[in-house]
């Protein structure tokens, strides 16, 4: 079994992104993006502070507008706000949000131009009609890291567990885009396990820990973990029971240093796009 | 083996468009929609005059605007001057498109709110983040015919083949949205009949006459038929060869009498409910 390095990836775009963004800054513009933070849930506030010191590492810029217990309107009012600012490039809105408010409906709010990650409606819909578009981030780092293995997406049979709007179901369209033959399992999915075991390659992005075990896994197959659970000695583990996969798997994820580098750094990367677009549809 | 019967189902939604039609133009809003014929191919003029027919049938106004061998731009021009209309409620743009002009991408100029055959990428991201839209005709002619048959979708094993923006991938989201375990297949899945024989739910919506055969259908499945072939001698046929799969499906739906009135009965209620909106959005 082979670990994919998902860090080693991560590294490699994120030396792009630094290049870019100094060629931006000698231009005069400073790649800014803007996370609007709804919530005070600690996990959230150490995953923004992470996301800042990287971009800050590479030349970006990341304003962090943190929001206290706003309601709909006020979340909506703000994404407006950044969307028509023109200094700000890129903007990212951060979950959990508040009960009853969902990403679908305020991310229609975030201008085309700037949903970064994929979170306005629109830009999902692009992603489906194979129009240019930003997708998920976490989505596309699924697509990054199996484009860099020695595997042919093109009639594989890939299964995805999870139908949300912002992995699950742009993870499938971006398969399908690659010629997969793409299925979508869920919780209501009949024999998990058995539908799993079909999979060339197997994408697990439920949020339950360990749940995949090796008897969900073909041999061979190769297995991207996008799961990320908190443990309660404050680490972090995937969907995937790793040493039990492990010994089945042909190529795995681990969980940290997979999928979740990956997907920091091609934020950074839609942010560059953004400004270079900014500098063309001002 | 039954027979699932398009034209009764038809039936039942356009007595039901009818009332509606009859309501708002005693309110003094006539019903309409502009279909926009950027060909002059003699099958889709035919189809086009066919659901004029249907919609004054029932009440409602049906513009067409032939444009002759148009550009892109000319295209786009006629469905934002339509999209701004206020006497225009629903926008189609009919299909085959001049050379290197595509749907997604001219469909992204009908307003979301008159979008009544989802053409508009933006519709097809709002389907898939499950938020209120028009699906393509088509995609939810194949869910509404499902939906009154006495099956559970839920935890199904659905398997569409073909994965056009128009069918195939709105009609697996719709799927997903009913909480099926959905496939999607396409000219590079491998195995093809072994892949359909999963499901408990077939649909085809390749545009190859005949191709799925009955060894491409596990016995008992229901399987819907959204091929529309021309014949040699004027008639249509389906992408399933209906004689050999009757012998082994459940459920069947016959082309024509399938899918076809129930899409077109479909587009004519989305008119009824973007009229209405007009009312409330004007």
């Amino acid at each position: 079994m082979t670990d994919i390095d998902g860090r080693a990836v991560a590294k490699e775009i994120r030396a792009d992104v630094a290049a870019a963004a100094a060629k931006l800054r000698a231009d005069g513009t400073v790649p800014t993006f803007a996370v609007v933070v709804p919530t005070d849930d600690e996990g959230t506030a150490w995953y923004v502070r992470s996301i800042k010191k990287s971009a800050e590492k590479e030349g970006l810029d990341c304003r962090v507008v943190q929001l206290d217990s706003p309601g709909r309107d006020e979340i909506i009012a703000k994404l407006q706000e950044l969307s028509a600012d023109p200094d700000v490039h890129g903007i990212i809105c951060q979950t959990p949000l508040p009960e009853g408010v969902t990403l679908a409906e305020v991310g229609g709010h975030i201008s085309p131009l700037k949903d970064i990650d994929g979170a306005n409606a629109t830009n999902l819909g692009r992603l489906g009609a194979g129009l240019r578009t930003w997708p998920p981030a976490t989505a596309e780092a699924v697509l990054e890291l199996l484009k860099r293995e020695d595997l042919t997406l093109s009639g594989a049979r890939a299964v995805v567990v999870g139908r949300s709007t912002v992995v699950g179901k742009p993870a499938a369209l971006l398969l399908l885009n690659e010629s997969a033959t793409v299925t979508v399992c869920h919780s209501r999915t009949k024999d998990l396990a058995a539908v799993c075991r079909e999979a060339d390659v197997l994408v697990a992005a439920v949020g339950r820990a360990g749940m995949i075990g090796a008897d969900f896994v073909k041999p061979g197959a190769t297995v991207i973990d996008v799961g990320t659970n908190p443990t309660d000695d404050g680490g972090l583990v995937g969907d995937v029971d790793y040493a039990a996969v492990a010994e089945v798997a042909g190529r795995l994820t681990p969980v940290p240093g997979g999928v979740g580098p990956v997907t920091t750094a091609l934020l950074l990367r839609h942010v560059i796009e953004a400004a270079e677009l900014s500098e063309t549809h001002p």
